[in-house]
């Protein structure tokens, strides 16, 4: 009787096994998977999607030295990201990206196109189509999620944008480099009527030390720029490390008979536990033809930054990562405290052009409230702005800006 | 020999649940869930995600009294929203909401961004940062999915936007309130250059009845803006209850010099079975500065509605909410039909300034095909307009606009 | 012994499958899939829902035989979607479709939505209301991802646009139908402040034999347009079958006192295996008022096509649909590839207009590395251009256009 009660069970439980493996054989190949509630993703063995998105949420108030000057305390939304990222047939990857937060004040185009790209990864190195950032400058190649301040330092000011481009990248645990050619930014503020010129980025990075929490980083990076697409014109300008006001302390104003610009970028990090020291150099020289000076013109910083909570700067591919707190606020925990100081210096000054130098201090605090919730709040002084003929030379700007920012 | 096969057969069932228990632990934490397929979510214990929208179509036909008058017949895509919304860690709700719909006309602006905050509940009251509606007005506050009539009464014409703030928020069976401080719109139609005003606003409601299909709501609302962004301009105009048409029938034009405003809003409304009434008055008080008049200009509305099939409106947390018909189109029904009738009047008219004073009365006809897709029909006719020395002054206005309108 | 084991076993069981069901009955009504990872879906019996993109990558350099000339070699990002459509209660569907791809140059509006609509599927025909492609044109109704060359050809001058209707269709193996009346497009590039006008639009189309691999295809299709809209003008111009540049090498200029116009269109298409030969005639009529002479502009194109690799061009429900390759790229197979060349001319001189006539040979080769990848690579040679008075006249322009392109 055992026995045959047995028998009987098993055969029902037989028949609710196969009705249970052929309602998941319905989601064969595909498993639906999210990291920490990050985001919305399924990923199977030869294919992935993931769904997420970004908000950055800014506050600023100014107290500027000159009369009559507005640098316009206020709120703004910096960026509202939808990412959307996946892979097919295993070896092609493909990445969309879209700010929906319009640029402020006088940048009125909307440009919200961020990455959007085509990659095979069938061999080495990765090739990649499409709208990408060119491999250029550390902290620029960190992900806005994951710097260490709020805006960039003065270096800034040299960035490329994301421009519609070809390139080839490789990286292992000690090293990473990346080459690309590039055309156009995918919505051009330059009317696309001319020829377009083409650009020659690359960069390498080299870790002699690369373990949790032991970092040592020296990246090195060129670009070469030939102004084609807009008449040979160029023009630098910057905000004071701050982006709610429209005010840019340093401005060429518009460089002409711009022939070509090579840009040279020096980079170096280190993490130690919970400490971290990072620095980068810019160099630009500027070709000018009809008799125009050729111009040099620089940038650099660094910074230290503490983790008070114990934990360390993440780092892989060459650049940083998403930090993730010890404990968790929600869970009892009170989140990841850093605090940081930078060090930033442009100098727009050289000849004829009178664009501005400018040095600022940074001190920053964050407050990492989840993996994918920070809080910040920068202090930024100008200590110095000598751009003599301009109404903000010798500005010396007190700023207070305070980030909230959730991804998923 | 059954005892053996026994044995064999439980082995085999072993390997088979194992593999099930496998598969599904990829998902752990992650069920994936749909509400009525209205939305791809999944919800966790700590976590969930929800990707919807919303879609709604107008058609509208004006037969305007006044000669040389053009309203525009016509079609347009009212909203069209992508919402993402989600909660990380329990504790940590956001939302995310785009309009891709182009306002029409003069309007030319883009102004996507709807929601677009972050919000801890680890407490109460929640905190919420970012952009949301500032807490005025019961018809102003209800989704617009979820209104009785296409477009909102006359004290629209008093609405604030939704602006980058700070709130404080909480709600229990008979009373809810909320409370916050806000600055500019996300994306302003006014430079942000000048200085932010910083509002505040404040919304209580208490139901001293609420259960199903038997609701007493009550609400009071302040809110005080200081137009600072602006110069201390500020314009009030409204369309005719109908969205198609860019005439704003009522305007008073830029009003300069204003130093403050206080707005003060008063609402009731009750369900009784299928039966619903609802009212507001909003009063407004502009102080103004050198030598301009001070201004009182106000707006109320009243309607009734009544389920044919037996409905009845749903009320939650001081807002009504979505309508579920008893009998669904597609499976047998004919869905849930409603009618209703709206009185509504503006006062645009106060010492120097003429900027109208409108009588409508609405009629509107609801047909919730399901819970997520509706129908509605509005009969619009102005009363009276009494607008001296504009070229609407005595216009008697009568529309006909039709809405089609799904989320998912 | 042995049997009281196995008792105790499916005891186990029995509490692991109960877990294993609870779990399972938590997506109960949903089954998570994906087609390839082409994009992310559910569906269950009476709902689904999916969300997927596109992006189209195209570079281009032109060798004008013009002085001065200048046609703007360079990239762009042509297409970049974002596609979300879905079934709600059986029998109702919905799409939204958003291009975030800004167009170039001149067209400096932002003009991003596509499809965005909603369709009653209950009884045959559909009823589906909202914006989406009026029914006329073989090349145009197909899906940018399955045109067999990277643009259309010289037939798409008198392409109508998406415009907000409500359309009735119905298809079956061998005939479909669809019939439309039309307002303004959702993003109109017309002030809107005057009446809109009332496309109706109507295509019919017959394929006696439809076999995978044995398709000829027939169509018929007619629309009568009101201008209304635009005050009675209108104008055609079109691109030399290649969208980086902004250069339209036909172009009448603004067409005033139309009263309406007439379209008619003309399709056939056969696929025999690899073979395949498609052919569009376009005729328009312009009736104008005030004088102005009526006008007859017309356009036509033929091609040929072959798979290199023994695939077959896919015929669904009166269009052409996604090709599939034999062998994919990645997993050991070389993908499909395609040859094809087209021959396509415009005649927009009529009377007093000279707008241009111009004809084009086009050589194309796709290489459809996977379902949803795509290069594609096309020569097109401007063999006449008759506009005399105009700058391009005689132009025989040659250009290299290059597409990647990906799909989820």
């Amino acid at each position: 009787q055992s026995l045959t009660l047995a028998a009987d069970e098993t055969a029902t439980l037989e028949q609710r096994i196969q009705a249970l493996e052929k309602q998941l054989q319905a989601n064969a190949g595909l498993v639906a998977t999210t990291t920490n509630g990050r985001s919305l993703a399924f990923a199977g063995d030869d294919y992935s999607f993931q769904l997420g998105g970004r908000l950055q949420l800014d506050a600023a108030a100014y107290d500027p030295k000159q009369e009559g000057n507005d640098f316009g305390d206020g709120t703004r939304i910096r960026r509202l990201f939808l990412d959307i990222r996946g892979t097919v047939y295993e070896s092609w990857n493909y990445r969309f990206q879209y700010d929906f937060a319009r640029p402020s004040g006088s940048d009125s185009a909307a440009r919200g196109i961020r990455d959007a790209w085509i990659q095979y990864t069938g061999f080495a190195p990765a090739i990649t189509f499409g709208q990408f950032k060119e491999p250029f400058g550390l902290e620029h190649l960190t992900s806005s999620l994951n710097t260490t301040f709020i805006e960039l330092g003065l270096t800034n000011v040299f960035t490329p944008d994301r421009r519609i481009g070809l390139g080839l990248s490789d990286n292992s645990r000690h090293w990473s480099y990346s080459l690309g050619v590039f055309g156009e930014p995918a919505e051009g503020d330059v009317p696309d009527e001319g020829h377009e010129s083409w650009d020659i980025t690359g960069r390498l990075t080299y870790a002699p030390l690369n373990s949790d929490g032991n970092v040592v980083h020296l990246g090195l990076a060129g670009r070469q720029h030939t102004p084609e697409d807009s008449g040979g014109s160029l023009r630098f300008r910057e905000r004071p490390e701050s982006n709610v006001t429209d005010v840019q302390l340093i401005d060429t104003d518009t460089l002409t008979n711009v022939k070509d610009v090579q840009y040279l970028g020096l980079e170096a990090a280190t993490v130690f536990g919970p400490l971290s020291i990072q620095g980068e150099w810019v160099d630009t020289h500027l070709s000018r033809d009809s008799g125009a000076e050729n111009l040099n013109l620089s940038a650099w910083y660094t910074y230290a930054s503490l983790f008070l909570t114990g934990e360390s700067r993440s780092y892989k591919n060459g650049i940083f990562d998403r930090i993730t707190p010890k404990a968790i606020v929600g869970q009892g925990g009170i989140g990841a405290w850093q605090v940081a100081l930078r060090y930033s210096k442009a100098d727009l000054n050289d000849g004829p052009v009178i664009g501005g130098e400018e040095e600022d201090v940074t001190l920053g605090v964050n407050w990492y409230a989840t993996p994918n919730i920070r809080f910040a709040a920068n202090y930024i002084k100008v200590l110095e702005l000598d751009r003599p003929g301009n109404r903000y030379h010798n500005e010396k700007l007190d700023s207070v800006v305070l980030r909230t920012q959730i991804d998923f």
